[in-house]
């Protein structure tokens, strides 16, 4: 056998994923990301647990009846009930899932190890009879007695089952041992078996890869590795994994990759942390300045894989360890030719910035750059004021006066909330020059209290041109004022 | 040799943590880290570069001056310049970092490999002669020569280094290679060597504890895995993979994981992902019906460690996948007494919210449970009326109109911003009944547009009495007034 030869993948974001506290997807985000995991190749998609309730079903039979390539399955228990109501919903095949510890069989079911594997084989062929095709799962399979759970399996194939799954329900495989284990129950059965991890100690990816090594043909992930508590397998990791560490193609398409976890992050709205492996906000973005020179010489020095193959881009940002490398890089980025001694100063004005605990923004480079070049730049769209009014019982309205281009222009605008209305306001005034669109607006999360300093973070565009560009206040509506005026002055 | 036997650890959240892009840490940040650091029995802090800046080699000398149980290094590259300033921080030892793989001595230093020999053993004898314990680092260790590599450590070690150290810069390594990698270098060499492991495709706990089983004797982490890209080895992940899965002690106080991630996300403004195993706001969150089920039975069902072994706590929430168990102890937790209809009443309405793609709030079970229940509960504290004017030019200010305890009452209050504001009237609104103390005020990370929902999590406390509540909704501060007046009516 190859190694990683026809890999499958069963994606669960949208049941183990869901299930994550919190989240709660609609009938139309369930459509949408099962859309996008079947752009992305993925083999099998669970689309819920029919048996949960009726608008779960409803959003089950939507993805059902989008007719994706991908088989689409349910989650059930070994009860008859939940398979009906799987049926009930049409779905290709179903994830059954049968508990296989004894802690799980004596303390959470109150049955013992025969009464399961009765209620496991009837419920196969319950299911069989009415032609799903049936993975049978045994939860917290690494707890579990293996001699009992590879009875169990080959039971569950005499009755039908046309794939075995293996759960590390609470992550407490380590990869050497799911290795051993897969070897030897690959062997042992006559299926194909599934593994199915969980992040608790941060060895998901690890072990889903160990198990692929040891025997396992399918691989159940999610995106981002969402799920319950440190959530499951992320998809993106192992199919990376696979692909660029063992170089073996997947046949997912992987320039789709940070889309998809950005619109799963956005419907289930689980932020994805910037150090998060691949998919993160930071995973391509460099600062220290030795490693932008390194950078500059060779991509490879510092980045593993382009990001280009994740269907993303490199960042490169300034702060205490920006280098003339990075310095020079950016300052030409925004436009400026600066000389040896410019750029010299322009670092150590960086550096002591950064020192101070304080992030260099864009606007904060260009506003050192222009000191250093004495350049009096005058900003296209200067904020002489702005008023806002919001209140439960009051239309969040704002009024904004500016000089755009030398000419005074007070406009008024009103929005969902205070914020919004100053967007309005100010997308009014400038109307006569530009048309700026607001692509994206972010907020990092504010801790702390009240007084916290708050960083906006919005994308602007403009007859295809792109900006992004920051403002951090403590308070979030002068922080988005002010993000967006540095946006437009640098756009237009 | 005993597994993990005496591992020890190298904290480098303070100099590769610190690499994070946007991310710097003033004196005062770093002390408090190293102190956490030291409290929580790392035996090494890297406290940053000393080359860096002034700024920086004030802060490691603060560290520095802490006299901590720690050993305190500093980050060097092959350079006298470099030791010379770390010995002006008067650190324990360096880390002394040599490229090794050709790529990077070619493309980047452009020089060659026996010139990089030669600067590492003459920076190596330089600090020895200046009396720094020397750990002596190959950067990109995974992509060398591994003869080139053996025999510059070997070479290093004759020189004086105490210490060795393999660095997977970008990530590259895969369980199964580092252990018979760390397996092959350890028997040729004749000092500890340490692992340095980069997430870049989510491997860095696996890889890390697979050289640890192949010999390393110190691994290199970062509290929350945090670190350039996609970040390095996570602290938490390590020890407690050592601890609970090889069931071996590292002397890590492990009660102190928690705090520490919290104080270093706090510092460094990156948030750590709900999803982030042991330190992720879900780790022990749980929230589908069964899986309550299971835990009230017992906890070792759905959670692989209590959360008390991290010095944190259990969370139950609600949401469409609640089953009865969940919503009856969290109804209970509100101080109802419920029968069997009412609670299959309260059930249905509970997933009916979240079926339509809402999170189910503390508040919004309260109101379900109330309308159940028929009870006209008299919240103390009425909002009537809000303003909030904001703007460049004006004071934030803002006005309330409260029904406290049946009495009309009217303030206004100033502050930051127009948060702050609010939350100033308020507190001076109610300051007749009780006086509140806002402990804590997070909102989440807003995406997507301006309009976009914005969750507030608000802490109140009250003579030692301490409420959680939230406030949803796209205007922030009108979510922010909601949370606080929720939180205020649960505490009087």
């Amino acid at each position: 056998m190859i190694l990683f030869e026809n890999v499958r993948f069963l994606d669960t974001t949208l049941r183990d994923g869901e299930q994550t506290p919190g989240v709660a997807l609609t009938s139309k985000d369930k459509v949408d990301i099962a859309t996008k995991l079947d752009e992305l190749g993925v083999n099998v998609i669970e689309a819920g647990s029919a048996i949960t309730s009726e608008g779960e079903r409803e959003s089950i039979r939507a993805v059902v009846a989008e007719g994706l390539n991908a088989e689409i399955c349910s989650y059930c228990r070994i009860m008859k009930p939940d398979v009906d109501y799987a049926l009930a919903c049409d779905v290709d095949s179903i994830h059954l899932v049968a508990p296989v510890s004894d802690l799980h069989i004596n303390v959470k079911l109150k049955k013992d190890r025969e009464a399961v594997r009765k209620m496991a084989i009837e419920t196969t062929e319950y299911a069989k009879e009415h032609g799903l095709i049936v993975e049978l799962s045994g939860e917290d399979a690494s707890r579990a007695d293996v001699d009992f759970l590879k009875s169990l399996y080959n039971d569950g194939v005499d009755a039908g089952a046309d794939r075995l799954c293996y759960c590390d329900t609470i992550g407490l495989l380590v990869p050497e041992k799911a290795e051993l284990i897969f070897s030897d129950i690959c062997s042992a059965v006559k299926a194909p078996v599934s593994i199915h991890c969980h992040n608790d100690f941060g060895l998901g990816t690890a072990n889903t890869i160990a198990a692929l090594r040891g025997g396992a043909q399918q691989a159940h992930v999610t995106i981002n590795g969402i799920g319950e508590r440190a959530g499951n397998t992320a998809l993106e990791e192992v199919v990376m994994t696979i692909e660029w560490l063992y170089k073996h193609k997947t046949g997912i398409n992987t320039k789709e990759i940070f889309k998809t976890s950005r619109l799963v992050s956005r419907l289930t709205g689980i932020p994805v942390a910037p150090n998060k492996a691949l998919t993160g906000g930071n995973a391509f973005t460099h600062e220290a300045g030795i490693h932008v020179h390194g950078l500059l010489a060779d991509t490879a020095t510092y980045e593993p894989i382009k990001p280009e193959v994740l269907g993303r881009e490199r960042k490169i940002v300034l702060g205490k360890h920006a280098g003339k490398s990075s310095v020079t890089l950016a300052v030409k980025e925004m436009g400026f030719e600066v000389d040896d001694s410019q750029l010299h100063e322009i670092l150590n004005r960086v550096k002591e910035l950064g020192d101070h605990g304080k992030k260099v923004t864009d606007a904060d480079l260009q506003a050192i750059t222009d000191t250093v070049l004495n350049i009096q730049r005058e900003a296209k769209v200067v904020l002489e004021e702005y008023t806002v009014v919001s209140g439960n019982r009051v239309t969040p309205t704002a009024s904004v006066k500016l000089k755009v281009e030398g000419k005074e222009v007070v406009e008024a605008g009103i929005g969902d909330g205070p914020v919004d209305a100053a967007f309005a306001s100010i997308k009014k005034g400038i109307s006569g020059i530009a048309d700026v669109q607001l692509e994206e607006y972010h907020v990092d999360a504010i801790s702390g209290g009240t007084d916290a300093l708050v960083e906006v973070l919005v994308k602007l565009s403009k007859d295809g041109k792109m900006v992004t560009s920051r403002g951090s206040r403590t308070d979030i509506v002068m922080a988005s004022v002010e993000a967006v005026l540095n946006g437009i002055n640098r756009l237009i």
